[in-house]
């Protein structure tokens, strides 16, 4: 079996206990779901379909992309339904022999006027929309990576390091100049190495932005790297994998609370590292890192990470919500980020990309804060 | 009353008419909404509450972003809610006023079972949620651009413009050589003329890979422009309005298999542009190129074009599809974008934007064939 076939074994098997004739996944503009790529390689825009009699079917709206990429029992262009994925669904269940009075799940992000149509248009099927459902078990198997996927994250994480390394000395060499000069140079340094490009809009803020958690734009014809704090947010993005780092660039002469800024950030950083352990909740270290900054009456206004891989933000979430309930699992490939922002004196915010092994916390990236 | 505020009112009479107390908007990370931009300029990350006695609140991710570009009534930041959607509309409801028992509508694209948890959350009001409601309103309302919108858009087709000429130059001089070297000047040249950036992922297909509609990844460090077909298709955003062109660059000897593509598409373009007229139905529009490149045994594997803005595929549709009512009107501006692929000949596609005035279509932007 391979990684796709196997990964499907485990939703069939999951099907089958929760007693469901049919599951659906969408991947199309406005509802991203990258869990059909994860049990297909189908790099986007298409319908997944699997029965509980352990069959797969694909509707992928460009063909000749599946050919190159999708492993999929059958692949029937999205364009034999007019891209209407009830129409699609209909059709599928009937070729598939579903029979009448299953139950059949769909996304549980189906908008509440189309999920009444789906009601409507399928009236043999007990239609399932749920939160808990198909698509949370989903994202749950996606946040324990196995081992092709780790292996794709050493890739990803030794490209990203690659080019940390090259930021720094053209950075210290004066070479780069300004935010665009910055991000360009990322992209093109990612894609001339095989990735696929960055995961997410670079976040490139000088010294006068990084106070924005968000910079907006994301980068801008503006100096970076000059005196004072600048922030650097990027990821690359290898065979659909993203890394997730944050680089700041501190240039002297600093005031005393952009030092105590740094300080305080690697302290934190430091913090909750040494509390990544299996079964872990990750609550109680995002607590740990809220508590140290209140300490010294600051607020960090994020989260302190967040589990990546397929998409740049999923699970496990690594925040202090209450309603966060996530316990850390060897296999988790996450990102830490303790970060402070202040108007004046600018942002500071280290992140690295971590991999829960049964051996401990790995951390896979080498981002840092560089001081020129 | 500024731009935002007179957008404000269209809705608020709107709300009036069809009885709603409170009308809910929002903008996160998988439901994205450009309406919140068009109603107070704030570029993302927030809710927007709408009451029918015209006040608007805005509940923003970043405070800071607000106080730069945000124009409402009042601005709450969303972590007092601790970023949970139904919790910040029931203390806004209440802020306002609004009565219990009103209509309260939230997002045509809310799932179902969040749609669930607003009915059992806020039981003293009637939670609308409907296709053809506040949701589709706006994208109606947004799809006319007004007087604001139009100045953008000549300022965004002018930069667009610009670079296509620069890309031409430096494609017919052989500067830009691979595909990333063509998207990341792009990408440059658009940020040094205070472009916020592009309005989507260029796409930049070289002769072997310009057979996909949608090019995967997007681009390569693979060869550009070099013997055969190659795509660029690219977009950029000017203060949160995006263009979308696509150039074919054709690099003789061609077969003649790829000369009758070519043929068939200009021909394509010609005759979708001689039909484009005010209250002309976009449907017939597109059915008359399918037929066209019917005629030549040729089919296009997409539609015809779709209206673009603060989205770069909005309202209205350009496709043939039987549901498809939308009907021209002055102040829309859409795209045009014929196409053919072969996997042997390469593809082909020619789009331009093209604003509907009073005194019939004007193309704001100047892609075109490059044959070399």
């Amino acid at each position: 079996m391979n990684n796709y076939e196997t990964r499907r074994e485990r939703l069939y098997d999951w099907m089958a206990q929760e007693g469901l004739g049919l599951l659906m996944f969408e991947d199309v503009e406005g509802r991203r779901d990258p869990a059909i790529r994860w049990l297909t390689g189908q790099p986007g825009d298409a319908l997944l379909f699997l029965s509980v009699d352990k069959r797969s079917v694909l509707v992928p709206w460009d063909t000749n992309l599946a050919a190159l990429y999708a492993n999929a029992d059958a692949v029937v262009p999205y364009g034999e339904f007019e891209r209407h994925p009830i129409r699609a669904t209909k059709a599928v269940a009937e070729y598939l022999k579903v029979p009448s009075t299953s139950r059949l799940e769909i996304p549980s992000s189906i908008p509440y006027p189309l999920f009444l149509q789906y009601v409507s248009s399928l009236p043999d099927y007990d239609i399932i929309c749920r939160n808990d459902g198909a698509s949370e078990e989903a994202s749950r198997l996606r946040a324990i990576k196995d081992e092709g996927e780790i292996q794709l994250y050493l890739r990803a994480a030794d490209i990203t390091n690659q080019v940390i390394d090259l930021l720094e000395r053209e950075l210290l060499s004066g070479t780069l100049k300004t935010e665009i000069e910055v991000a360009l140079f990322i992209e093109a340094e990612a894609r001339k190495r095989d990735c696929e490009g960055t995961g997410f809009e670079s976040l490139v803020a000088g010294p006068t932005r990084s106070y924005g958690i968000h910079a907006f734009p994301n980068y801008t014809a503006q100096p970076f790297g000059g005196t004072g704090l600048s922030i650097l947010d990027f990821g690359l993005k290898y065979q659909g994998y993203t890394t997730d780092v944050t680089l700041t660039v501190a240039r002297g002469p600093l005031s005393r609370a952009q030092e105590r800024m740094l300080a305080l950030v690697e302290k934190a950083y430091a913090l909750a590292l040494s509390l990544i352990k299996e079964d872990a909740p990750t609550r109680e270290i995002s607590l740990a890192v809220d508590a140290l900054f209140g300490k010294a009456k600051k607020t960090m206004p994020h989260a302190l990470g967040h589990g990546i891989g397929l998409e740049a933000h999923e699970a496990p979430a690594l925040r202090s919500r209450a309603d966060n309930e996530w316990r850390l699992s060897s296999g988790m490939v996450f990102t830490l980020e303790p970060g402070l922002y202040d108007t004046v004196a600018g942002g500071c915010r280290l992140e690295n990309d971590i991999l829960l092994t049964p051996q401990g916390p790995q951390v896979l990236t080498k981002a840092r804060i560089i001081r020129i």
